[in-house]
């Protein structure tokens, strides 16, 4: 596997917004992505957890990509391609593939529990299998909290022992640090993303690849900063900056109020929208903790 | 509400045959459908837990049904139209009332943790906004084990006060049989359904609608029998004979070793396969627990 084919450094699971109809928007989307970019994310991670991407339909996320890969180099994009359906995630995955995406993010199958380890490589196994296609760069995505079904060591092995070119990589939101270098330490050929900018040094320093990062949505460029300081050494002033940033959007419901913040700096307020389960934020309650953002850690971002 | 249309008695959440190709086959399923009709189920719940549901695509579920609605009476289908995606839900319940499907067994979006009841609220009500069809009759499907999102009192309130002619009843997979009768004590216009026979009697002595039933795969006549008995007040006895197949079947992995069964006394291995993330029981170990199904309870359903 050439590493200068793969991903690394800071990447976004790109928010979702909702038109008035409330089917995806593509072209807020497709602007957003842009802004990511342009703010200095490497690459875009569509259809992940905070794009709300298993809120989306097999139609929606199929043609958000399309649309999204019309205008951003589809080598840049590592669409969320999971599903609890084996047929869904395969038909997203080729689909992803045949528009020419850098990647695939693929979470378990998560509505049957305690599956055994065998079960789950049959899962990633058939998968690659019925896609059958060497341009695909899957990256597992191990995220405990909300899926309830981790994905071991012994599994990554097993996986990337049958399927060394097309096992590329994996995301660990599961918030253990230890597991993240775990991870990286006995597969050297992954790149390792942590879910969180507040792993990011971690990571890098264990030999990780990156992180894709939900606060990274607004907070892209101070992250981006923080990645750079962190490759040449020097991190203490941006570390600060990104983890006060990152410790005032968490005390919030995280999803609701990164679009609220997108809603109020491109004073477009059909952002702010969220699809059930999730419940978009009260305006005044958004409001106020944008102002303690802007107030009390001069974050404002810019979205010009 | 008028009770005659709705659902009551022993349902079977149909197993899902797939054939060699790893598709669902149509005609395994429709056969099976017609035997459970014929052993005395009321009424089918296709794309349950136990079928496999979510395991299923999209498309996968729509062609099964159209399949199976050519040959039984779309009126005796309850098929799962549950998704973490509202539009793949909306998709699915719109064509099950499109096919005139009695009603559709809802689970709620299970991907993202702790919902609240207005995130769920609005999750049920964009979906019976969206469908907008009043031949709709949604049945809400409780399976925290499963879903990690149990249904509250509270939420299945809102719902039926907002939507009293859509929101029919509830299959309570909690096992928990307080909960199911606080549902029924609470809401009696709704049909309320355990999800285990174990619980049929005192679903039924509480004023449930019946039980749609894992086991009534295999066993639909041993089930029926005890129902009947039931409502005549005289069950002692098929009350011990399905409680001892219940409690063999059990001691195996439940889908499985349901679908070995099958497979054995129609003499058709392909019928064993599961989808992963499940796995198929290893045939020796398969063939000894069916054999003292025989031996130690008398149990060889006939499936010719």
């Amino acid at each position: 596997m050439d590493r200068e084919q793969g991903f690394a450094g800071v990447m976004a699971p790109v928010l979702t917004p909702f038109g008035e109809d409330g089917a995806p928007d593509a072209d807020r989307f497709v602007e957003h992505c842009e802004w990511l970019l342009e703010q200095g994310c490497s690459a875009l991670a569509p259809f992940g957890t905070t794009s709300e991407g298993p809120s989306l339909g097999l139609d929606e996320r199929m043609e958000l990509l399309e649309d999204v890969a019309d205008t951003v180099d589809p080598a840049l994009l590592m669409p969320g391609t999971g599903s609890p359906s084996l047929a869904d995630a395969i038909a997203l995955s080729q689909h992803a593939v045949d528009i020419g995406c850098g990647g695939v993010l693929v979470l378990p199958p998560y509505y049957f529990k305690s599956p055994t380890d065998d079960g789950l490589f049959r899962f990633y196994s058939e998968l690659i299998e019925e896609v059958a296609d060497n341009r695909l760069r899957l990256y597992l995505y191990n995220f405990p909290r909300m899926t309830a079904v981790p994905l071991s060591l012994d599994l990554i092995a097993r996986l990337l022992t049958a399927y060394p070119d097309q096992i590329a990589g994996l995301k660990d939101s599961s918030g253990d640090i230890a597991n993240t270098k775990a991870v990286i330490s006995a597969f050297p050929s992954l790149e390792v993303f942590s879910g969180s900018e507040a792993l990011l040094a971690e990571t890098l320093a264990a030999g990780g690849a990156g992180c894709i990062s939900a606060s990274a949505n607004v907070a892209a460029g101070p992250i981006r900063q923080l990645y750079d300081d962190l490759q040449s050494g020097s991190a203490g002033k941006s570390a600060a900056r990104v983890a006060a940033i990152r410790e005032a959007i968490q005390r919030q419901p995280l999803i609701p109020f990164l679009k609220a913040i997108v809603a109020h700096y491109r004073e477009d307020a059909q952002w702010s929208v969220v699809r059930p389960p999730l419940e978009t934020m009260p305006e005044d309650v958004a409001a106020a903790a944008i102002r303690a953002l802007a107030d009390e850690h001069g974050f404002a971002p810019r979205f010009a």
